[in-house]
Order: C-alpha cells, then structure tokens, then sequence
C-alpha cells in the first residue's frame, strides 16, 4: 500500500507544468524531435530528486522545452473497486499502473499533440478529477520505479537511465521522509516496505536494470552524473 | 601473464599522440584546467572501444586539447628480472603498474607541464627504451583495468566511469581477438583467463566499481552512452 508517497512531489509537479500551458498556449510545435528519458530505480533511490535537479539545471535557457512525467501518474483508475479492496492492491506492481495510457500520451506527444495527464487522489485510493495538461516538448524526462518492465514503454525511452543506489540507503531516505514529513508510524512504513516494496524491488526493478543504458550510483546526490546528464540534456534542448 | 594484449592498442595511440606534439610544439598553455576522466572495467569489458570512440567522436573539433592515457603503459620496469621472472608476475594485479609515476604524471600535466609517458614491451615483459611525449590538455582520457583500486589515482579522477559488461563477454571478446588476431592458441588463453584474468577481476576490479560516478553497460556499443559521454566531453573541451 503506498500511501501520500508522492503527494508533495505531485504539487511541485503540477506547479511546474500549469507554468508550462501558460508560457505555450499552442501545441502542434514539433513533431518528431521529441526525446523521451525514463529515469528508474527502486523507491528511495533518488531517481526523483535526480530528476528535479536536471530540469532545474536547464530551466534558466530552455524551460518550455522540458516537461516532467511522474509514473505515478498513471496509476489505474479504481473507482469501481470498494475502498478495502482499493487498501489491499499492491501499488509496487506494474499491474498497478495503466502503461498502456503512458504510452498512447507519449505517443501523442511525440506526434505533436497535447495530453491530458491523469492526476492521482492518493487518499481515494483513485484518479482525481483533475488532469492536468502537457504540450509536445524538446525533452520529456518520465521517471517512476517500473518504467522499464514494459516493452512498449522501453521501446518509446531513447535514453533510459537506472539509478542504483543500495537499498538500505533506500530504505532509510523512506523512512524519514514518511515519518519526519508525512506523519506515518515507523511500524507502518516497516510493514508496507517488507510486505511489498523490498518483494517487488528483487521481481520487477532489479531484473529490470539490463535494460539501462546509463546507470547512475546514488541517484540526485551524485554530482558528476549530475553534470554529465545535465549537459546532454541541454544538447537535446539546443538541438 | 599478458602477451602482445595492448600491442595494437598502443601502436594507434602512440600515431595519435605523436600528432598532438607536431601540432602543440609549446607546454605550459594550460594549468588548474585539466579534466582527467577515467574509464575502468573488465579486460574486454569495452572500455578501450568506449575510450577511443569518444575521441574519434569529438576529435573533429578540439583533437589537441584531449589525449588518451593508457595504464597499461606504466607496467613496472623489469629490467632487473630474468625472463622466467617476468613470465611468473601476475600482469592483472595492481601491483604490476607503477601507479605513483603515473599520479606524477597527471599532476604535472593538471601543473602546466609536458610529461613523457613510458612505453611497455610486450614481448621483453618491460619499459621499452621509447618514450611518448604528451603536452597538457584541457581533458584527458585514461583508460585500464585497476584505475579505481589506486586512492591517490581515484582522486585526481574528475569522473569516474566503469564499463559493466557480463563476464561471459568479456572472455567471449578476449578470446577472439587474442586467437584471431595475435595468434595464440585458444587453450593459452583459457588458461591465464582462469589463473589471473577471472580471479583478479573479483579481487581488484569488481569491488573498485563501488568508487564509480557512472556505470556503462556494454561498453563501446552502447550509443546511448557514447552519446551522452561525448556530449559531456565536447562541453568539457569548449570551455
């Protein structure tokens, strides 16, 4: 069960992008020159903080030109489940996200369409009413924790970048986060991590490093990885 | 014990190197600006392919400014060993190469000054009498199994990336280019892949990687990260 886990990142998100609608209020721009980068890697990993520091890293030249796609995103709508069946789904499987609208919305987007991206009520267990709207980019950065288990996702990633950090690390950036900002119990997030996050790490994230491209010890905090994908990025910007 | 390995290897380094001096007749035009990347991984794991791709890659534009480093060019002298001696080191240890000379010679290249870098015998197993002048450079590559398990080596790395190729490949290559284009049997080459290669590989080589800022799978075909290493490279150089 992950619960309010990317509440806070959700909101920075939604800011960053509603600035986007208003900066370009037409679509239809570019066709074909859209480059998708899927930054994976287990929970805890820093595959978020890494991502949020490469748009800020670019954003002073080009911010219109990034966007920013949470995985999360499209975790299935559920409003035909009751509220204890919603409690008992194992949001650490890649049955929980619908990647089949992920991947009709980049598609969209690289043909040069806008999309409405679905936004997750992470009390309801459910999709929000909400959505929230992305026009065709440069650069579109996609990060979430099973980006690479699918094959006709990985197939729409030109670069796909896994961030490997050990997971007792992993574990511990959880555990203050959940605790020390989202006021959950210790126990909780023990038992949610034992349960499903650690089991689902080792039978879909791990096996799914092959297929990187680029893999990047210690995720958001590894400075020359922060350099080296910031700078390849601001080439795809310039292009 | 390592025969003829790097021979081809060092005759089209040394061609490369030997232009840089025609072109660069005066040191000293740099100091305190020298990037030096390291790129490190299993024999046969690529690296060399990756190394020399990247300089190919932005040699259309900058050739001087960047060099290639070999660490297999600071094999101890061996002078004062007999040849059974020579036959009897174990060539994929670290304490085959003079790795100190070799942090002398990064420094002096980072201080502004031209350096000249030793050049291994392959077939007398010590230095040869040649020497390759190298001038300074805004970036220089290097390039060998065992750079991560030096400290002062690994700190004068401003970016440390390490091939991670499967283990069955790296034989698979070794054993190609060894029967089929230096001659050797097949059973030789077995045998120094069990005796030395494999066991130092776990020893030195796989534990050095926890030191990495980047890990590349594949090594030398891996476009991707050919493509975000030569964009980082070509950054580095227009500085």
């Amino acid at each position: 069960m992950r619960l309010f886990y990317t509440e806070l990142y959700l909101s920075k998100h939604i800011d960053q992008i509603v600035t986007v609608i208003e900066a370009k209020p037409n679509g239809k721009q570019m066709t074909n020159n859209t480059i998708i980068i899927g930054i994976t890697g287990a929970s805890g990993s820093g595959k978020t903080l890494l991502s949020n520091t490469l748009i800020e890293r670019v954003s002073s030249t080009e911010t219109d030109d990034i966007g920013l796609i949470c995985e999360d995103s499209y975790y299935h709508c559920q409003d035909h489940l009751s509220m204890q069946e919603r409690i008992q789904v194992n949001y650490d499987s890649p049955k929980s996200k619908e990647f089949d609208l992920l991947c009709d919305h980049l598609e969209a987007l690289i043909g040069g369409e806008t999309v409405q991206i679905p936004q997750y009520d992470f009390v309801n267990h459910t999709r929000s009413l909400e959505k929230v709207v992305m026009q065709p980019k440069k650069v579109i950065i996609i990060e979430g924790i099973l980006l690479f288990t699918h094959r006709r996702l990985r197939k729409l990633l030109d670069a796909k970048i896994y961030v490997d950090t050990a997971l007792d690390f992993c574990f511990i950036r959880r555990l203050k986060r959940d605790v020390g900002e989202r006021g959950r119990t210790m126990e909780s997030v023990i038992s949610q991590y034992e349960e499903t996050v650690r089991p689902s790490f080792y039978k879909f994230i791990e096996p799914s490093k092959k297929h990187a491209d680029v893999i990047i010890p210690g995720g958001g905090e590894n400075q020359v990885a922060i350099d080296v994908l910031s700078t390849y990025v601001t080439k795809l910007l310039n292009k």
